[in-house]
């Protein structure tokens, strides 16, 4: 391989001459070899992109910075959003607790592409910019790093996890209204109760996406405020004024997403509250969802000795060695999500926790999880739907069978003749094997005529919506 | 010991003669002998005595029940909540996992205390009340304890956690108004940086409560939504037409809070995401906590040997073997809070993904470490406002002296001679044990003049608020 | 109240007349009013009786105590131990992470009971025993607090949860034995698969409970070592020569448990991984048990509309509104207690990483965690095991027609036909609702003759142990 | 692209015409787009590689697979275990819970790769091999994934994670050698305490690690237990006599690793429990490193207003606008990883809580995270003792400055004046700002000659090791 030289303030570093980094992101890459190469999320990468042109562009506006720098800047912010650099990012999660680094790293490609942008050879002549004077101005990694998380987050709650949950909300949602009229069992401590219909079963758990969808979206103003202007220690230091508010305006403006300079940078470097408080809400949905797949999968156990109320998709052969089988396979994916998504939220407290003075230095694994599980549970939503939730059919012979043979319908005679004669009635019929019917004419608690009045499922699940 | 005969569905039950507490609470006493009595929180039981009063005022107001016997069931949840039966509750968290036997607990207790106040001895005549058919009319204890437990929380979260944290945070505001010019060191990665003041410090802790206390407030209106009314399956049957909207309008009166009937009973009694919710945001308090703690015991860490900038209370000798030793305690009992809160985070995480069907049956262990959490965080803020942030002072000698010798002052230099001359000093002051003026001068980067126009400690802390 | 005046080095305290404690221990209640009172388990407290007695023998052995002062030390321990003095120790969790305040609790207690044995009055003359220069000689909350929670915790997992879970575990033995040729349908991913018997189901159990209790005791050996010795920062300092060793033989003589003197008294204090990895023991045991717990309920469910293979004992009526419900109540008590012992995890990881430098300040957090997570787990096992493991019976009838049902059995004919033969005939019987032996002749993929002789169930259950 | 047929029961499937893998691979591409492609851990690949060898052999030893067959899958195996099909197996962790496509995913390569070594064409002519009647012979899904994880978890640990540590762990412990003269201030509760030397501290450390690798030993018999033989439901159907334990010899032939098989299959199957006794002691580990990581930056904060009492190596600029920061960038990646794998555990807790019946189907999800914290903690051991422990030296001036200065060096004087006197020494030392020497004469407590007698720091670090 061949290298040029790089330099930083501390002396020289061979770089691999066709790479755009320079000499802080190769020290970087030599001296955390943790995990696999490359592990810092791409959508971290291009939060900086949006932050850094942004800088430019307030920094030229406010008579800091030529507008040819910004340009330059620019130019490339805008290739980097293209995809055309990804492979200039060699860095790993697990640096430098403030992302310095993968910041560098960024400052680093710029300054090398915008100086091929100026014709010249990398490593050779003046540098075109310089990646701290010139593209990191006005800025810290302190208040870029956790700006490029907030972005990285915002845009993926948007564009991914809130239309996967919606996505999977509307087919249950839908699925609830188509089967409002087939009535069921209720099953409470796993065992038989009063009945319910499908609908109402299912609009529990649209119930539960809609209050999981509020509490994500409670989280977005404070996810929304950005620490960039606060620079080393929160205090703006070597920022022209006005630029904490203009900048958060453009990076606004670039990404169409309503983000707005924190009212206080001291929390915004210091503290990622904002990260523990939207994983707080993903982890809320993991949850519910967690919920619903495991219901899911039950409702359609079997097909023969479970409970089989559900019908669901066969999607591909279930066992490499029993024959002819078919798995939940998607709730069983779903389900993962959702354990993941538990795990990564003590991760996120743990890192959240541990702030230190001016800055928290847990900001790369805090970034790592929310991004995996907002990402994990949008993709999953949609899987979850598209091969399992819309095809979903109730079994009408089971549910009907199961229905008719429950002791719990005895319920609807509470009003008439009191609980314990009624439970006189269960406990006789489990005993004998017998039906309800049988079993309140033989102990002479109703006539054949009132239990045949009283005692109608579909007259036991309620109006409630 | 005297016994008396109790009796439920299952037979004969013998009870201590001087409880109040009938069939089934003996049972639970003898069958769930797991940990300490009586770990049901109080709180739960309180927040039944509220539900079963209105109950009965809704199913009188309805039709449903003569009002003797509502004015016995509400004199005796009256007493209740005047605390005068805390001895008849003995039940514990281990029980069935829809509180089902608690539920049964006040039925009976306000069963034969009714039977008492009706002139009569209990085990002896008719029964008063009927403990399921009158007590628990239009009622399961699958809306019910849910009802309770929502009560309960919804209670002290306004009563003891908001009071608490907000009267810490009202203090760390005025502390940071207080010491808003006191310039100091500032340090990122436990490292020495830039300068800041304390008032700005402090103003970071504020602004992490104040979102914290943000978070919490947009938890509540799930929290106000109420099961009741729901009954077995959440269809609501066995309950007069208009309960579920009246019995939560007598409980808003009741308590003076803002419930509200569930939209949806199904998500109500088959999952507390509620309560997931609502810990998120306690959890995300105690993440803030941590970080407050844990910067003001080392900020206060010394006396000798730390760096000892600020100067807390010394409210009790602090080792038994270390004479005139003081130590942070009030930090150490808020941090260990915080630790705490973040296990019943994940234990509420655990009941709470595993509800299934109709019916979550984790309730008794998410209630009571939700209702433990509320009541720590409160108290601690308080205990630690009180002991030690009200006493806060700066140690102005020690802050001066630090901020003096600081070398990351040169970062004022940033603008004028560039970030890579400006590390020069830097590490030439560092390597040397000189002052940053000395070496700025020396290499001929900056007149001495330049030097102390330039690097003024008190410009470089900014005009952010 | 009545109270008399106590001294300690910042000043006096006043004390309620009638209790032993002294200033510090006053301090701290006033000081920390933080939860309910005396949440400090009383096992902590036992725990430092043993080590203060052993202390004192240790101290009088190596001439640095009279033997007088030893006896007083001694006799007041042992009124400690048989709990004569259990309202004499009202400090919360939520105090000091080193626990000092309950240390000195302990001496204040000692000093003013012996001060009683010796026929004085306390608060009156001068002190019979001075509780720091004599009853905590040669010692420092430092190294005390960490030697009473190895004591207490060693002792609980000995007494109590080792046995609870053992006896559960013999019994889910005998029932493997017992159901060892109850051959039934086997379930993966909730679906039906190839049949195995009851026994080797609950073999699995019991494996799990072996495999848990085996990585329990390898935990032991850690938990066994004694920071005592240590004093203030682990380096021993104000011991006699000999004490370390010699004061972890008298707690070992005194408890009958094979504890011994830590080997490096810095980690002791600093770090309490010993408890972090006892309680990562209990966690594994709380994972197995929600499996058992789990398995169990889903397999009894019913008893209609459920899989009711199993039959559990019915131990109290279920619903308050579903009259003659039974409910797997103990099922539902064990996985609440799993669920606590997941969140005490996370709680005790987040206190143990914290250890700063010479001491860690998680304590009292960390220790009333571990007890309660030892104490719920033996307990909940011995409710389990006595109120439904005990009396777990098949449902024969039930077990047998469903087995027959089963479309998986044709998963013996792969050695003979092929996979893809044999998925054809499950497939085709699927859709047909047809049986598996008519699908199979008619496909004529066998005759009826070779599916007979190949498709047994009781021959698909293998030979393994 | 082009795309050639591949069929399984459920039909046909378009498979891009350069891959080896076949229809249900391919089915689970499409079926499971959640997350990056691929995330399936290759280790676990490799593991399939093994034992698809090892079952080869066996089978082919037992009379169940001719020599050519097994000559095929073995020369299969050794071309992926050589890393010559990495880009062969796209599959997620996101799949179904059992791994079945992943198992699927190995079969259909083997197959297809044989028949190119056939000298065939890939999608022509009659299968050389059959995925499942030939490679997966013997075999389920649900034995395989199980025995894989188990595999790929036993070398990780062996190879990476415990070579890290222990590397780390020499390191400490030389260090600890080193410096075992250097008497410095001790610190508890973040507050100046008494003497010890620095190689007391890391003695420390040392200990802990040595503690956490016996840990880590302790789980490796369980983890040693091999599922392979169980097959479907761990009854072991359709594997010839004998299989289950020659298999395992083969396996632990081929690795070199002591496997053997599970004593019982129900268990390996149905629950991990080994998986979450494993990931137990990762956690503690994380638990330790986080307080050595955690010390060691606290105790070379500074350079000039912190304690800096060690000097830690420089390896790149620390930040992008503080010209000349350096920072323990280190410790944070280190500290970072243990927040991950805190993570991590709770991740595994929940899958490995969630088995059901005869079969956990959470093992993608908790075999990720696991091999994630193994490798993460090897590496960031190494990376943290290349580029920092081993370059750890004291700074001799600051350490005697800050130790001469402490007060609590008073203690020596307990056993000779009492506590009580002391700490008046000490409190007006304090108060005053001046030396205890001072103090104590003035007090009159002590003849100066006293002082000097028995105030030696370095008499009051003990002799213990």
């Amino acid at each position: 391989m061949e290298f040029r030289i790089e330099k930083d303030t501390m002396g020289e570093v061979k770089v691999p001459a066709d790479k755009l980094w320079g000499a802080q992101t190769e020290r970087s890459r030599n001296n955390f070899k943790i995990g696999a190469p490359a592990t810092m999320p791409l959508e971290i990468v291009y939060g900086f992109a949006y932050l850094k042109k942004a800088a430019a562009y307030t920094n030229c506006e406010l008579g800091a910075l030529p507008i040819e720098k910004r340009e330059l800047i620019s130019q490339v912010c805008d290739e980097i959003l293209e995809g055309k650099h990804d492979d200039q990012f060699p860095l790993v999660i697990w640096q430098t607790g403030s992302g310095t680094q993968s910041n560098m790293n960024v400052n680093e490609v710029i300054a090398n592409r915008a100086h091929q942008l100026a014709g010249k050879t990398i490593g050779e002549g003046e540098k075109t910019l310089q990646p701290n004077d010139d593209v990191n101005k006005s800025q810290s990694s302190n208040d870029t790093f956790p700006t490029g998380m907030h972005i990285a987050a915002y845009k993926k709650i948007i564009e991914t996890t809130i239309p996967g949950i919606t996505k999977l909300r509307d087919t249950l949602k839908k699925k609830s209204e188509d089967f409002k009229n087939v009535v069921k069992i209720g099953r409470t401590h796993f065992m038989d109760a009063t009945p319910l219909t499908i609908g109402q079963e299912f609009s529990g758990y649209v119930s539960q996406l809609d209050h999981g969808l509020k509490a994500l979206e409670n989280t977005l103003p404070h996810l929304a405020e950005l620490a960039l202007g606060g620079t080393a220690v929160g205090t703006g230091l070597n920022t022209p004024k006005g630029y904490a508010k203009r900048v958060s305006e453009f990076i606004a403006q670039f990404t169409g997403l309503p983000f707005i300079t924190a009212e206080n940078k001291f929390e915004a470097l210091a503290a990622h509250d904002a990260f523990v408080e939207t994983h707080g809400a993903l982890k809320q949905l993991a949850v519910s969802l967690n919920k619903i797949g495991n219901d899911i999968r039950m409702l359609a156990s079997g097909p023969r000795s479970g409970i089989g109320e559900l019908i669901i998709p066969a999607n591909e052969p279930g066992s490499s060695i029993m024959p002819g089988k078919v798995n939940p396979t998607q709730c069983e994916a779903l389900t993962m999500v959702c354990a993941q998504v538990m795990g990564n939220d003590v991760a996120i407290n743990v890192g959240g926790m541990q702030g230190h003075f001016e800055l928290n230095v847990f900001k790369p694994v805090m970034a790592a999880n929310l991004l995996q599980s907002a990402q994990l549970i949008g993709d999953a939503c949609v899987s979850f739907d598209t091969h399992c939730a819309q095809g979903i059919e109730p079994n009408h012979k089971r549910i009907t069978e199961l229905l008719n043979s429950s002791l719990m319908l005895v319920t609807a005679l509470n009003t008439k003749i009191g609980y314990y004669k009624a439970a006189e009635i269960a406990n006789t019929a489990h005993q004998n094997g017998t039906t309800l019917k049988e079993e309140a004419i033989a102990l002479g608690h109703v006539t054949e005529q009132e239990f045949e009045d009283w005692v109608k499922p579909e007259d036991m699940v309620g109006s409630l919506k």
